[in-house]
């Protein structure tokens, strides 16, 4: 059918979309660990601007979506994947967004680094976990499969463990970087945990087409979210 | 037409539903604000459980989207109330969290206040503002009208200005309260600042389905999401 077959071709679209999006802002999240571990200025400024090019796609999904919608012949699960895909969408842009807020804060602190030198391999190490999960959430996407789940549940697991871990350092009594690093680190240490929370969140959506079950993904069914 | 009828009759109620969130989120922030400033322990336990009634609206929303878009057979107007009404959904759901943030920090440091004596006039504030926003944002989803539209612009402008101004408070060297409380003050900060951004994202969408056009109010296109 001619509809149906425009609605597909407009859906393909859309989820490349969707995936050039994901590896925009694994790019973004990975410049931005470098940016905020090596005071990078120009790095940070270049990712600030090119989160409009995040925010640009965002936009153009909707639009497609909209006259998906609008095609008034679809099946269930055409319908299904389209608003599903508008909502993996406003998440990608919302992590491109943290991204984004971590290079502000590498600029924002610039010549100097914004984490202190002890805490440098733990933000290396949050950035390696949100590399893993950007990639996980892009192969769900890409693949519709849920074989990386229970990684990303571990992934997400890691990240949570190391964000309280983090307040613990700021708040005993050996810190010795004052109100304004442990705010920064506090700060920081939330952009990441939210990014991570976020890719997790795609992934119950993919879950939620795949299965048609909302939460049907146990593992990944305990996000906080904000 | 009787399949226009049908999604009339179910936007009606999806809209009906998005109203209801709007008055439980503003509760729900009120009543924070309040446990707050009194280390109310009882109702910030109250706040945080009732967050699951606010997730179940946004639940069903989303559920009674999907058929309305089933009916395939909708006019271009109704396809975008409906897909604007899928992410206000979201974004009141944030708010409620937002507010269920907001109660889990007075029950972390209770019976202790969680901000200084002398900060609780301006948390008060900020109260007061996320009470005016979410009124609004009430009245944009419920008459669909932008006149409320001015006001909120100005409502988040004062919240920004009390967001920053607190960045500074904590970080200046009179701050006498310690690390934690400078974290807790720019956490809790951050909460009411995100909970007005939402607001006035609910008033662009608003803005989109009676314009067409995204971002179509320049008093509100300024707003910086993650």
């Amino acid at each position: 059918m001619v509809v149906e077959d425009l609605a597909n071709r407009r859906l393909l679209k859309v989820h490349h979309n969707l995936v050039e999006m994901t590896h925009l802002v694994e790019v973004a999240m990975n410049e931005a660990t470098s940016a905020l571990l090596n005071a990078d200025l120009s790095l940070a400024q270049k990712i600030i601007t090119q989160d409009d090019a995040i925010n640009a796609i965002n936009n153009s999904i909707e639009q497609n979506c909209l006259e998906i919608l609008s095609a008034n012949d679809l099946t269930p699960t055409e319908i299904r994947m389209t608003v599903a895909s508008l909502r993996m969408s406003t998440t990608l842009e919302r992590m491109g967004d943290l991204a984004a807020h971590v290079a502000k804060q590498a600029r924002l602190r610039y010549p100097q680094v914004s984490v202190p030198d002890e805490l440098k391999p733990t933000f290396a190490r949050m950035g390696e976990i949100a590399n893993e999960i950007v990639k996980r959430t892009g192969q769900v996407i890409e693949t519709g499969s849920l074989q990386f789940a229970a990684d990303m549940a571990k992934n997400d697991e890691e990240m949570d463990a190391i964000h309280r871990e983090l307040f613990s350092t700021v708040l005993s009594p050996e810190w010795r970087h004052g109100v304004e690093s442990a705010i920064d680190t506090t700060l920081l240490s939330r952009f990441y945990e939210r990014f991570a929370d976020h890719g997790v969140t795609i992934a119950r959506r993919v879950a939620f087409v795949v299965t048609g079950e909302a939460y049907g993904m146990s593992d990944l069914s305990q996000i906080d979210e904000d």
